[in-house]
């Protein structure tokens, strides 16, 4: 996951952090392949979420009916992206329009996902922490569950900017 | 990935590993998720490989046009799991049914992508080799590469059977 | 990690899970290369727990003064595979020989450590979740916090039985 | 794994591959954990290798007398490590100095083990290749092998610097 540059990040003065996650968030949902698997991420309260209905498209095996993991991996590795370019706007160091760079920047390094429960259900949410923020990248923690609150899959990546 | 269930493997003479090699990537090739993002998978010379062409759809950021890193996680899950189906039926051990129902029963139970470079090309090819094959699951090492022949993502994923 | 196969766990009835969680804390602590790193494991009100006091011959670099990362990877590992053990019997599907016998054949299949902060403190302490129980593997999450409660470290481990 | 300080490599010429080699080899040897757990690192013919003779206080099992998952994990990240120091040196980018600096500062970021096989052997080898070279960070792929000439284990690890 990256962001997409045209954003309006460059302003003088730094929005709060309600106005640049919300941004964000906007931003992350118009990446074609964020669009393409149906996705779309909000910023409520603080924190960054990312939702998708089930969609028969993204079904991995026909007869069992569960999201293919594929599709697991990319809702955990965007909003591990997502989350940690949130942080870099709280954790506030540097100027803005370096903290800002740094989002722009923002690649994956690694990403692991564990599988944990078969991805049924009528909706999944993704959230994310961030659990390690160096100056140079940070390390995330991702969780998928489905819309009756089962754990389907635990994620853990990297990011270097 | 998981293996769609309507697959003719239960006839009572194994057919031959390029017969089955065939026979699974078609199965892969058909799965929804698969065929959403435009993915097939093929059986050449006793290997299975995956072949997508670039597509604006599958771009994470359209400024830097390179692939999602969801999407790339996609195509090394699916091209171990296929690996690793074909594995079970090449050791051939148990019987025949047996191996076919490890095959539909095998899923991810986790997997790392590392990223090596931006996912950049025309089209862009996965391949996996078994590095552990036990009686209960493997673990592949799986290789993104681009038509220059970059390598631009490892992977290395458990599935269980 | 492996479980010493000499444990006294053949006894017709099931003891209670105090007693089981105290005597796999016992075997784990004995693992020579567990008593080679100066590591006890001990199990308290339900959970176990490795500990190690700082040590030079633990140390990485010696002018950081800071655990090396081998180090913290053995901790991770093993609390893991000893939460995990303990799962088994806490869950109690199948007879106490069973559990028994799946206990005994636990072994790691994968590990993955983040390395969140330098690992420096006098004391170090090691605990673990199960966040997958299936019918022939786990997956856990562990932490290594110093004696400040600082997180030095994150672990997850998928353990085959 | 990190490197010590008190090396000597400020020199104003930079020395030769196979010196730097043997150099970094023998300040990885001296690290007070690789020392502790019996461990040597040697250049040879442009490569950087690591050896351990099997020994009782490495095994995890007593019973099953295998290496504990942790010195697997320990070989891996300092061969990995290893590796990744020789290639800022063999890559030449910058002055000798800011190579050298980035080598002191080089740190685990997150490591993957997998573990193929027991840990049986009356010596163990481990050596790395450079996957990913970036300007702050390097990705390293690991092996372990028995003296059979057996994969016993294969590591991932991405390092900061």
């Amino acid at each position: 996951m990256q962001l997409n540059e045209d954003s309006e990040h460059h302003a003088i003065s730094k929005p709060s952090i309600d106005v640049l996650g919300q941004q964000l968030a906007n931003i992350m949902s118009q990446s074609p392949f964020v669009a393409h698997t149906f996705t779309t991420y909000h910023y409520e309260d603080g924190r960054v979420y990312g939702k998708v209905k089930s969609n028969p498209a993204l079904i991995g095996n026909p007869n069992f009916e569960i999201l293919h993991g594929g599709m697991t991996a990319t809702l955990l590795d965007t909003i591990g992206g997502l989350e940690g370019m949130l942080e870099i706007y709280r954790r506030d160091q540097g100027t803005f329009e370096e903290q800002t760079k740094k989002i722009k920047r923002m690649a994956t390094v690694d990403l692991r996902v564990d599988y944990l429960a078969p991805g049924r259900g009528h909706e999944f949410m993704v959230t994310a922490e961030v659990i390690r923020m160096g100056r140079k990248g940070c390390t995330t923690r991702m969780m998928l569950v489905n819309d009756e609150g089962k754990l389907i899959a635990h994620g853990i990546a990297s990011y270097a900017f």
